[in-house]
């Protein structure tokens, strides 16, 4: 997200810089290799991991808790948990039978530089690695057991996993290409693990009800407006500076907003998903300023 | 484990079915068909998780259950939760891309009946399913966040993946076939989640630390003895029994107890492993009965 924090007030901009070392930091402690893993595999799991990233979910999440006021040391957990779950499924979409990608980020598929045993292994292994980094954290039970159970439905066959294998029947699919449908798939694939970045961040910081269901609301809305700049990045990007193959999707006859709406409709429909998003934080009054923000640089996002 | 129920006293007889049934009972409500999930996918959840199976695992939750004088109704949960995860790594296994299995208990694998990326998908749904049954049940927050961490990390890297990962080098290894070396290898895939699968028992019903440590070496040995026998099975096989190709792993030149040692020396291996599991029990007193009975039982398997 660098290229666009110009745009945000000085204090943000570090709050944000600092939030991100924290939470390599972390992910670095959780992936090291120990002599127990099989080093093929540790070395595996860490190149998926860390790699180049935004690292916009684990943000996400402590930006909740700064809006709930609560603990960002207690929340790191769940805030890498969640970019665990998202970094397996970019490793198992890359994958030959899905989506059958070769470049990531600048970079060979997990699959591409080990092998695709390797690659389904280290999904495999990332998403028990999310539920025993929660588990095995400082929070209290009852937040640490509510946290493993709304991560674990994002992650499971009516979200996560439920919108890949939309998208890929989708792919096949003839007739049914209507924007709606094209909204149900994404609130599934990407907008339900976005929602529960924002929701992990209520629930660790033991905020209300009604703010954990605002927080859930307003990633929903900022999971599609990413979703749809997403799609116009890839329509509009070239491979150098997408960090993939540019445009793909369209060459696979994937269902995607600008092919569906055109360039400017999708921006549109963008900006009114971010429009919403923001309203739904009107129970946080003033100290969701920083999520006002990170959804500003979605919607502005170059890459 | 039909064949051989014939030498136990018929209470045991009449609880081990009675408990199989609580359990098909379970798993056919968590993998109910609902309008969330995509149909396909949910089907193929179903083809995999309903299939013909001994339900080893789950009735070993429970057994251990039942040697602590826990709650069988509250202990469910964690059981279908240890047999959810067995039925992924089995879909996953059987992916062309890692043992290439077409058949499995008589019937075609799941990438088979469906396909490679349902496959897929299905195992990376059934992970979480696990973590949200646990998450989602009447457990005190205390034991289930303690049953989460438990087979999280029988699930993960140094555990039951880490020993796929091991056994697919081992396929392609030259020199390292010792018997230390197997047993390292199924130590963390096979006999991790059958010894977490005793360990379940024991903290669901609050049963003290040493009881849990002795249902956990009693599942280690048992593992062990029940993975020496598999490869027997294989051995001397024919795959109308054995509802998947005969000696397929031995055409594969995969390392295996009867390869290694021939049949005899592992037979008296396995019979050995369960003399040990047997003897770790010794804290549980009488009320370990079940469990001896069903160590007895895998000694004999034919299936």
């Amino acid at each position: 997200m660098e290229p666009n924090t110009e745009s945000l007030p000085d204090y943000l901009k570090n709050e944000f810089a600092a939030d991100r070392k924290l939470v390599e930091a972390a992910l670095d402690r959780i992936t090291a290799l120990t002599p127990d893993r099989p080093n093929r595999l540790g070395r595996a799991i860490r190149y998926a991991v860390m790699g180049p990233g935004k690292r916009l979910r684990p943000l996400l999440v402590i930006a909740a808790v700064r809006a709930c006021q609560g603990s960002v040391e207690l929340a790191l957990p769940a805030a890498c948990a969640v970019e665990l779950i998202h970094t397996y499924s970019l490793v198992h979409d890359d994958l030959p039978a899905m989506d059958d990608d070769d470049i990531r980020r600048g970079r060979p598929t997990c699959h591409v530089e080990f092998d695709e045993a390797t690659a389904i292994l280290v999904g495999d292994a990332l998403i028990p690695l999310a539920f025993e980094t929660i588990s095995s954290s400082e929070l209290p039970t009852d937040r640490a057991i509510a946290c493993v159970r709304e991560l674990a439905q994002a992650a499971g066959a009516s979200k996560l996993v439920g919108g890949q294998a939309d998208d890929l029947s989708a792919e096949s699919a003839v007739g049914v290409r209507s924007v709606e449908h094209l909204e149900s798939i994404h609130l599934r694939k990407t907008a339900a693990l976005i929602a529960v970045s924002l929701k992990l961040g209520g629930l660790v910081s033991a905020a209300p009800e009604e703010h954990c269901r605002a927080l859930e609301e307003f990633g929903l809305r900022l999971g599609l407006a990413f979703q749809i700049t997403d799609d116009l990045l890839d329509f509009d990007g070239d491979p150098v500076t997408m960090g993939k193959r540019g445009s793909k999707d369209g060459q696979r006859g994937k269902l995607t907003y600008p092919a569906l709406l055109g360039a400017e409709a999708s921006r549109q429909l963008a900006q009114a998903n971010i429009d919403q998003a923001i309203r739904e934080l009107q129970p946080l009054g003033d100290s969701a300023r920083r999520l006002v923000a990170m959804a500003q640089l979605v919607a502005g996002r170059t890459s």
